[in-house]
């Protein structure tokens, strides 16, 4: 079993508060929550929002069906059942588009509705946003530490088989070149890359000759059904010979290289020099292994084509949930907040803009009542950050990849000279949570 | 889209390695892949297996339907499409059963079959092995420090949500009580576990009244709801007065009260003497809020009936993979190895037992050729740790949670006395890899 479907995709409390909610009467409150992260992992400088388009698209499918309420029915009232039976999301969300940058407090999303048909939606929501999120944000960071050479997303086997769809999606989102998960390419048009493994060249290994022979075999077979402009990969014995036998055997007019353990820069330099000497000036040079932000500035230096990230960016380089909460926010009109140690929260519905000086670099994040906009101070350009994503359970927005890429590279030009940083420090911009002003608000 | 189809859970290159084998005619020499995890993340002392019943069950359903061979065309000749069209793993896995604990080295799972029906299987093997894995060993970690105390696991929104299904099934594997998570009861039969959160007490939230009214107003519908015997959650406002509040309303044989923020260690002490004075000497104490397994140890003097564990659990407590690869071993009944730089692999088809002392404590791990075992050492216990797991491509093991259970309690009491600290360190016992002896071995 890989997959369950949507509507289980949640914990039980959400339905046991749904149960006490109907019977006490208060289910069908008007209510709004609110999706936002108390910080940002790991001394990380901006987060990536994203999947808000899949939540978009998960909210059709989120049904009971009689299976399911049959189940259900060993801890859930009939009211509570005939209410499941019949749920569909007709709330609205507002929030973030996909792509853009978030930073502690930023309302990424606003779910409205009753109390009931917000409530059943936490789990999923924040299972999605918080996966996403923390995989885009970490790409971000690859992307922008690979200064233009292309990513290629090849982590599917070191995350759950379905989250390495999702992964694939949100690096590729970030600005990654493309993914090797077919699943990807199936579901959300990643483009899917990727040509062969050690266990290629170790398959062609036989009793009678020697290992020379057994890695030309190997790199035939494949120029032969994959053509020269394939990637070879050369370490699987000794790298000088295996690059050699790449050029012997696919000419100098090879694809590439790859290069996937060692010391990558300086087996890098070695290899470019080699491929040079070889006539093979076009042959680029792929390098993988255990490669994270870090790994991928280190080579910049170096004559490396493009790389390949694994395990690192499916789990968000030390951050793999971006930590976001789902916390109601404002019940019939009324701004509401928890009040205990640590963990407050901020009452009423929000939106917020990004504040820029005139040269574009971004200043400040502002956190407002949603019918309480400020003032743009004097010389700074506001850009509103909230938009609408649902309507009556249908999605609004423009959820296409493409636009979510272009948003996040936008985003990080905006930001200050510091916020591209590697290094752990405070979010690149500060936050200002706008407090509500009107008389009537119960604090 | 929260799911995709199984045999698109794969990485590109598995399929144009295929076609390349096809094409070039080893497709269908026979081979054994090896899965082991070369060292264990971050200082850990064990693994535990986890997911070979998951990777049984999907095996049935991996198969390439006429719309997936379509979209596969793109890159892959009718030959390869033809192979996918009928395609139906077929061979053998042997392995560790689930909840054995496993150390760098171990054989946790053979594949045996042609190349070309072995290879398409990495991907996913290894997906579904290194998320349940790096789960399972986090979820043990946390059970041996809670000391007997239950375990809740309720992380699914800090995961991907069908990665959260699948983490509830390897935290209950592990040995916690239950999961918050829904489908994981319905798909693996983990049992649900949960009542309520800080949005049900802001739902009652007026104008009218202040907020003691507020709070004992949530509590009086969830205890009409769930009964006396649920848990209510104390710490939406002030935990002193949210104490007594769960007490008027719900009774000194109130369940229990949830603790979900703050210093858990002096809270729970405060609450269990005010619990105590108010008569309400059975009610229990769960407490949740970023616990790990360095926060669960630390209250083991505390006053606490059981934890609530989220991010930690389903992130793997700082190590989400399990690191495991899934390596060509042998290949027409010769051994196969990688030789290049740092990531050197062991060749030929090997299986696995565990030496203990009399006493019953391990002290060794003995991996060795398959046709090939060893004596055991006179004063110390072999036990076979490698089993088989499916048959013609059939499961043929008793996968059952409950077994996998007792076999994770059982490891952990077999490790020497170290094996259990939580802090950094090397493997709790040392592997030891016998080489092939025969003559015919190319090396």
């Amino acid at each position: 079993m890989t997959s369950s479907p949507p509507a289980l995709l949640t914990d039980k409390y959400e339905l046991t508060m749904l149960a006490a909610a109907l019977r006490g009467g208060t289910a069908h409150r008007r209510t709004t929550f609110e999706v936002f992260a108390r910080r940002l992992p790991d001394g990380r400088r901006y987060g990536v929002t994203a999947g808000t388009a899949r939540l978009a698209d998960v909210l059709q499918q989120f049904r009971f069906d009689s299976g399911m309420l049959d189940e259900l029915a060993a801890f859930c009232d009939q009211d509570t059942l005939n209410y499941l039976a019949d749920y569909r999301f007709a709330g609205d969300m507002d929030g973030y588009p996909e792509g853009e940058l978030y930073f502690p407090g930023s309302p990424v999303l606003s779910v409205h509705g009753t109390f009931a048909e917000c409530v059943v939606l936490e789990t999923l929501t924040l299972s999605i946003l918080n996966h996403d999120s923390a995989v885009a944000s970490a790409a971000a960071r690859m992307v922008s530490a690979a200064e233009g050479r292309p990513l290629i997303e090849m982590g599917s086997r070191r995350t759950h088989e379905q989250a390495a769809v999702a992964a694939a999606r949100a690096a590729y989102l970030a600005g990654f070149a493309g993914s090797s998960n077919l699943a990807a390419q199936r579901s959300h048009g990643v483009p899917a890359l990727g040509t062969s493994a050690h266990a290629f060249t170790l398959l062609h290994t036989t009793t009678r000759q020697d290992r020379s022979d057994w890695e030309k075999a190997a790199f035939r077979a494949q120029v032969a059904a994959l053509g020269t402009d394939t990637t070879l990969l050369v370490d699987t014995y000794d790298i000088t010979a295996g690059v050699a036998h790449a050029i012997e055997v696919g000419g100098p007019q090879l694809g590439a290289v790859r290069i996937d353990s060692g010391d990558l820069g300086v087996l890098a330099r070695q290899v470019r020099r080699q491929l040079d000497s070889l006539g093979a000036t076009g042959t680029r040079i792929v390098v993988s292994g255990d490669l994270d932000e870090f790994g991928i500035a280190a080579l910049r230096a170096e004559p490396v084509d493009s790389y390949g990230v694994g395990t690192s960016v499916v789990t968000g380089s030390g951050a793999p949930t971006a930590g976001m909460v789902y916390k109601l926010v404002e019940v019939d009109g009324i701004p509401v907040e928890k009040r205990s140690t640590h963990k407050q929260s901020h009452g009423g519905r929000k939106q917020a803009a990004r504040l820029a000086k005139a040269s574009g670099t971004a200043v400040e994040e502002v956190v407002f009542p949603v019918d309480e906009p400020p003032q743009t101070p004097a010389g700074l350009i506001g850009r509103p950050l909230t938009v609408p994503l649902v309507r009556n359970g249908e999605p609004v927005a423009d959820f296409t990849l493409a636009v979510a890429r272009e948003r996040v590279a936008r985003g990080l030009t905006e930001l200050p000279w510091n916020g591209l940083s590697l290094s752990k420090g405070d979010p690149a911009i500060p936050t200002r949570i706008v407090p509500p002003a009107r008389a009537g608000t119960v604090r």
